[in-house]
């Protein structure tokens, strides 16, 4: 069925919401970029959508996505061809506008949900310790080669990554680009749980409707419990990353890295 | 055999205390309370064993159950009786007993051993992180399901669950309720080693008669090591975490979550 | 072939170290101790290789060992002769060359890639986790028993190893000694990835190029990430735990549980 003939269809272009009872359905389905991939437009629509599931009656927000993606990370296209013309400038506005992205959900007081359906690459993947359950299906894989595109880690990966895996395999994904299949991630700690792609969406939405049958207070403040002490330091991974991505990305090597990488992928298709 | 005809029978009603040559045995057997459910009787028995085992020459304490479950958890038709009687006072005082029991666990110098024979729910699992080996059997399992039963975590769960297993793991426990068998919950952290049920306990008293040939001296410096540094985020989550039951069993929602749990319960059996 | 051919052979006795292009290898390979176990000067040399190679042009550090073994852990033969002579100078020597030891890899600024080729026993295997990224292959297994010869955790192990895998294994393996195979190491996250040892030397290089492929400033800015917001701790935890060696190895207990390991060692055999 055509996702886009649902309600919300008019006001959002490279996202579909769907407000539905007790909680929001946000679903990447980007039109301004490959793959699903994230620029400054798809991440202002995410967050905007987020913001009126935080102030509604939504118990908890449903992320997924519409395709065979879930989330190529961040929209080096659109990326590499604002760098050449100005690098120092587009750097900075390109790590100001991740960091508010990523402050979104280190402040989202509600619970997220995501329903991972295929490939989920930097941005994507490294967003997702940010979020509280993470459902998978088999067809999906992660992968954070952000040294190999000549970046660092991005969304608090530097601190969430070894938190949840240990160093070891932190780094294997952060410096080594290991990429992982589904069931990797999961006995890693990244995904919670790896389902069918037949019955997957069917497994979710039995899930979420249990979910959404709990009181909003217990949820949200069993949210307060866990992530509470660690928002500072959060906070604080989220600058330290964006001024390291300034830095990197603000340099000549930076755009060669990013370069090459694009060359790469092309010679790989 | 008939366990409760060991020495110690005579001392306690819940428990049974079997000292050891050098360590103190804690076997739950309520009468109190069905399935080893925990009322505050039930953990001033424990307290009191452990406070005995903590200044005798134990050298550790092996915790475990008599019976096919490990512990069930909070004693609800305990609490429901008195909550219908006054909601705010006795809401107060369970969250007391249980910060006490869990401070109890926070506070133990001795390492802390226990054998899990069969299911552990709510409080029975949380207070698994706060002990330092867990061994289990095949036939355990272990669920936390609080937001089902309308409350938010205990026994500092909210901390230690996301620091062992990461928070996509530790959030399916904590707020969808997910079961892990035995086998998942060593997977994920929970459980150090898993057992064929036939020989669980010489395995498990093979390795506790190991572990009391270690000097004592060894044996508590280490401990300290491993826990001194989290001591006070630990006596903190536990504040934050009873101050959130107060309020949320204090609530009118909260006593029509619990009836609405045990109603479930009864249907099932 | 035989290792000791190579360049830097005139330079050390108890490592090879080879600097090759874009990174420095360093092999473990005593002649002063048996089984690759750390004495004060095997330490030494590693410093020294490691001094070497944080200040000119290598991207990063690859350690592995020449052999069957990988690491033995601290070599007791040497430290025993000594504690015989004057126990308590000889626990604080041996304690300050394992602070001094282990604060070399606290505050090195590249990445360290270590290839586990066989077991690695106590500081052998506490090291790990302050090292980036492990790969094993099947040959190698994993264990400290530090209550078992009684001592307490070095290393850091007393922090690292519970927030990588976790209290109840970290206690497993620190208080009760268990060992774990290459593939239980790399589920508990000790380990990134487990290789066959017959292809084992093209897969880690393959690896070790890619990352030499990377931009160094990338590479030290990820690492740095990753790590500073925790040297603190790790200094204090390395602090904590040589006092605590003093205080165990300066007491006649700490003699004899070393004396009745080696001996059970030498009964093994």
């Amino acid at each position: 069925f055509s996702v886009r003939q649902t309600e919300s269809a008019y006001r959002y272009r490279d996202i579909v919401v769907k407000k539905q009872d007790g909680f929001t359905h946000i679903l990447l389905s980007t039109k301004s970029s490959e793959n699903n991939s994230l620029n400054p437009d798809v991440m202002k629509e995410v967050q905007s959508a987020m913001t009126t599931a935080a102030a509604d009656d939504s118990k908890l927000v449903l992320l997924s996505a519409v395709g065979s993606v879930f989330c190529f990370g961040l929209d080096f296209i659109y990326f590499i061809r604002r760098l050449t013309d100005d690098r120092k400038k587009e750097s900075a506005k390109m790590a100001e506008s991740i960091r508010t992205f990523v402050n979104t959900f280190i402040q989202f007081k509600k619970p997220i949900i995501v329903a991972v359906n295929g490939p989920a690459v930097g941005l994507g993947a490294s967003i997702l310790p940010l979020c509280d359950v993470i459902w998978a299906n088999e067809k999906a894989w992660f992968q954070t080669p952000y040294a190999t595109f000549g970046q660092t880690p991005d969304a608090c990966s530097s601190l969430t990554f070894p938190r949840i895996m240990g160093v070891a395999s932190a780094n294997e994904m952060l410096l080594s680009g290991r990429k992982l299949t589904a069931q990797e991630a999961c006995a890693k700690g990244l995904v919670s749980q790896v389902f069918w792609p037949g019955t997957f969406t069917q497994e979710v939405m039995v899930r979420i409707r249990e979910l959404v049958s709990c009181n909003s207070v217990v949820l949200r403040e069993s949210k307060a419990l866990v992530r509470n002490t660690n928002r500072t330091a959060l906070e604080q991974a989220n600058e330290r990353e964006c001024e390291a991505l300034k830095r990197v990305w603000g340099s000549p090597q930076g755009m060669d890295s990013i370069l090459k990488y694009l060359h790469k992928k092309i010679d790989e298709f």
